[in-house]
């Protein structure tokens, strides 16, 4: 056995690429670009944090029919929503550990509750990735032109421009685009953090009852009386809030050794710092009386808008919160570029996405994952307008899908394990299920009429596409398996087939290669116009005896057989392939090679010059052909 | 010598097709498309015949500053153009006897003048057929549109529905192209006429003064003096007349026989009926005081509205005739469309535009012609929005130039024939030559400013065109010729490369293929991956030694040399590419033949599913490669 190893090269540079993308990676380089927790807290914990800035307020707008004792109601659904994180949180902190190869929902109801579970989580994490994409930058953006309302008619172009910088960054790497998040992140931490225990502060001195530095909107009138129902919508619309907290427990692969302690770390942190921030939230808006304004209306403040006013007045660190907030909510689509893409490859290397998904870009990243997240984004942008109310109520069924999928699959996982203190994790994980599968209800059934059924229609279509596509792969796979030597017996000549439009030196060149195949060599010229002496067929049969009879005797081989069509119709291509066909049908066991003269052009102008009929014939046979004919290309590359 | 002569069966049947274009007809049925005066006439004579609607017209709007006595001037400069059209008449008279085979401009001046003139002619020819289409269409809808002010906002996209109605019907054939069209010509000609013998009648009654029945728009009192300028340019802008005046002779094989007899008499009958409406419409507009209002202005009416108007009053008799001159002028872009494609065609046979232009369609047009005459046309009125003021004065520029070069031609013609009477066939050219050569200079300089500049630049810029694309076929044409037996002296086993992703029933396929060729088989394998591991990989070497090499001795073949390449940038054609390049290298004398297997699925959608690297393969190999190397398609077909 002689198998000869070699390295190949890097690749050639390019430097509009490089510009634009970076330099190519090695697949060596892959340690190096893996992250510590402090950049891994901004590229997988900007979904999380980033939501602190829209779920109180969700809930705050469910509450407004309430009036000013409605703001009473939002401590109590916070601190719910925070009991709730804090059993996701151990939850995942079990997975992270259990599994350090990155165990996102997927893989975790994969490998525990069987295939179809494990379809379900993924597909619901996808819809959700690819909404967090749009309801990110829409968000983003529709602060941003609450602001400066003259952007107002270019909402759309603004979030596209966003998504199209997004993308590219992502191309580039991981390690990049944490370098790019890291600042706006702790900006925006900083500032609710200061805003948080400046007021607690104030609060304290006053007793409780601290003065607003610019007074919030007042709050109407209550117009209905308190109901379950209408707290249970608010927790619902708070429950935006823990959208992204999976993201960490997928991309463990990503941080760099001890993983699983530094994804542990980021986890932590990440959701320590998001109950804080709810807290805090929920306190200052119970302390200061700041309700959520109805959307949509002249002079409309949200929620943190009016808080951070009330906090500190509308000075410097006011300015510089809303910007850091117009940021982060933009840029938390950036944790579904660095998700998503990981779940796709997933899926792919289990055989339910097209193989594409799986293949590392020239920067390391599944670059394929990150156009089509691109792409799907875009389209729901475009689709609504940009409008992130529209897009709300799709949102966070596919995020507790997936996360009452994980934790029934921790459940299975402990209960299957003999470690020491499995019994208290099954508890835990079975505690998380059990709360996330009750908040799943009651978001779908809140939620249901305002858009929640397009995420539980898209759901079943996307996991019979994938399963089709899992079928395809698989019938595929066994018709090509060969698990035996290959059979090298009786290798007979194949029939050769040769197109020919008038006598030159692509013809010879096209009939010595016929040669090396074959003696049998079918030369076959079609007569298109109605005159059978038009110039080719006539030079043809002029020259055959001469230029390629003789010359085929001479060297020894039988000369081949010419036939002449012609065609009435002026067709080329049907000749040629009922010719091939016919040929086919009178030897059913041998192989028919047809060659196909091609002019190769040196610029892809010229190729107007010429019919591109060697082209389609090539399609033809194969649209129309079968497993015993096989096209040759002969080339004739033009120098001029 | 062995020749079989087959003949190819009909097409097959594609009943969408067939209702849209027609059934494919047979180059036998060529004659039965052809056609006689009385269908010649709407054919090629509409373009002729309904610049009357536009030409007296263009003229008087010249004439607009001088009041009404700018009216008389309508008569002598008619006159003029009279003259100037019957000496065109015989001249073309001449021509179409001379060149039975159609003696367009193009051909006359290439014959006589040289290849250069020709072109000049050729180009100048196709510009104006371009813009005809798109002044006749859009003089027909802005006609539409100021009887029906309500369609104005859609002025584009009616012209652009017209244009695509002519496209099918002429894509559909010669004759029933000339079917649609009978009926309105006749009609306009019969209203036209009816209007002029009635005009004429009543103003004998009356002694030259008759009373109109509506009274024409008043004519604004003299802002200027007469000027023989203001003539000139009256009657530059009344020579658009004669626009439309070459297409019979181009088309003389397009009648039947005998064929010259009904071009001439075709010729004939349009030209004497467009004298008789000029010199008709001229002497009514004195005798009535009807001169031309300034168009874009309201209430504004065309002279042949008012003339009309004046003549019969507004009665069943005006409605009939205003609608026909509007279905005339629409489609007087028909023309174009008969004679453009076949002027494409003779330039294509000289080799100076591509081959397609040459080939017939199903329905024995020259359908490339069209398509690309649609296209052009198209592309023009939505640059102008289909205004016809912004188009005419890049008009006519084209159609005397190619006037000028024909009777030049022809004078050349007659200079060498010793045939009785060529001296003053000779002398009706040359006077022709004059004439229209004077009423060029007139033209360009009179509308230089306006836009004929841009016509003045696009001739040439064709040309250039026109002579590279020439030049490279005639670098083709002398590349490949090969006046000499084929060499099949000595023809060498090729050397075989043979990618191979991992070891299946392709690969056994392609093997087997591979052994066909040649004995020496290289088997390239890439590891793309950073795991030198990967399953492909392993799974390859794994079974080499037994599935591949012992085969191949067993069955009397050297095994096949295995390359592993590890791609640690995750490349897999670069290395392909090269190691083939690598090999030719080593062997410069030996034809390199790359197998590539393919998968063929049987639908389209499944391509997503595999890469399609195998094309990407092919591509690269022939954009880089050289004249000794050939790649083989080893197709494999999957059932599923």
């Amino acid at each position: 056995m002689k198998v000869i190893e070699q390295t190949a090269r890097t690749p050639s540079q390019n430097s509009f690429l490089d510009f634009l993308f970076g330099r190519p990676l090695s697949s060596e380089e892959d340690r190096a670009e893996r992250v510590g927790p402090a950049a891994g807290i901004p590229i997988f914990g900007l979904d999380a944090l980033s939501s602190a800035a829209y779920g109180p307020e969700a809930a705050l707008t469910i509450l407004i029919p309430l009036g000013l004792a409605g703001v009473v109601y939002i401590v109590p659904i916070s601190l719910t929503i925070i009991v709730l994180l804090s059993i996701v949180y151990f939850s995942y902190r079990q997975t992270i550990a259990a599994y350090p190869t990155g165990g996102g929902s997927y893989t975790v109801a994969t490998q525990n509750l069987g295939e179809k579970a494990g379809l379900l989580a993924g597909t619901a994490l996808m819809i959700d990735y690819i909404l967090n994409v749009a309801v990110g930058i829409s968000a983003g953006v529709g602060a941003l032109v609450s602001a400066a309302p003259s952007l107002q008619p270019h909402t759309l172009s603004l979030c596209l421009g966003i998504l199209l910088v997004l993308s590219l960054v992502n191309l580039r790497g991981l390690r990049e685009a944490g370098v790019l998040l890291m600042a706006p992140t702790y900006v925006f931490v900083g500032c609710l953090g200061g805003m948080i225990l400046l007021g607690l502060w104030k609060a304290i001195e006053h007793g409780g009852h601290p003065v607003p530095v610019v007074p919030p909107a007042k709050l109407g009138s209550a117009v209905a009386g308190v109901s379950l129902w209408l707290l249970i919508k608010a927790f619902a619309s708070g429950c935006t809030a823990m959208t992204g907290v999976e993201a960490v427990s997928n991309g463990v692969q990503a941080f760099r050794e001890p993983m699983v302690k530094n994804a542990r770390a980021t986890l932590t942190t990440i959701i320590a710092v998001l109950i804080l921030l709810l807290a805090g939230i929920a306190y200052l808006c119970h302390a200061y009386g700041v309700g959520a304004a109805p959307p949509g209306q002249p002079g409309y403040q949200s929620v943190l808008s009016q808080l951070i006013a009330a906090v500190d007045g509308r000075g410097i660190f006011y300015f510089v919160s809303m910007v850091a907030i117009l940021i982060v909510l933009a840029l938390s689509a950036n944790t579904s570029f660095a998700d998503f893409p990981r779940l796709c490859r997933a899926l792919a290397e289990n055989g339910f996405l097209p193989w594409a998904f799986a293949i590392r870009g020239r920067r390391l990243v599944f670059s394929y994952g990150i156009n089509v997240l691109a792409i799907l984004s875009g389209i729901l942008l475009i689709v609504f307008q940009g409008v992130t109310d529209k897009l709300i109520p799709l949102f966070a069924v596919g995020a507790f899908l997936a996360f009452t999928l994980s934790q029934a699959g921790m459940v299975m996982h402990w209960k299957k394990s003999s470690q020491s203190g499995a019994r208290f994790s099954m508890f835990i994980n079975g505690l998380g299920a059990t709360a996330t599968g009750l908040t799943l209800c009651v978001v779908i059934i809140a939620k249901f009429t305002e858009g929640a059924w397009i995420t539980v229609i898209a759901i079943p279509v996307l996991i019979m596409l994938m399963m089709k596509v899992h079928r395809h792969y698989q019938t595929v796979q066994s018709e090509i398996a060969c698990p035996q030597p290959a059979n090298l017996k009786n290798i007979e000549q194949p029939i050769v087939v040769l197109p020919l439009q008038g006598w030159n030196r692509i013809a010879e060149k096209a009939l010595r290669f016929a040669y090396t195949l074959s003696t049998e060599v079918h030369v076959i010229h079609i007569a298109p116009e109605d005159d059978p002496d038009k110039p080719n067929t006539k030079e043809l049969l002029g020259v055959w005896k001469e230029y390629v009879e003789k010359p085929a005797r001479q060297a020894g081989y039988p000369p081949p057989e010419l036939v002449v069509v012609r065609s009435p119709y002026r067709l080329v291509l049907a000749p040629i392939y009922r010719h091939v066909l016919e040929i086919q049908r009178k030897a059913p066991d041998r192989l028919v090679t047809v060659l196909v003269p091609e002019l190769v052009e040196r610029h892809w102008i010229y190729y107007f010059l010429h019919n591109q009929r060697a082209t389609a014939l090539k399609l033809i046979l194969y649209v129309k052909g079968s497993g015993r004919i096989v096209v040759v290309n002969i080339p004739w590359y033009v120098s001029a």
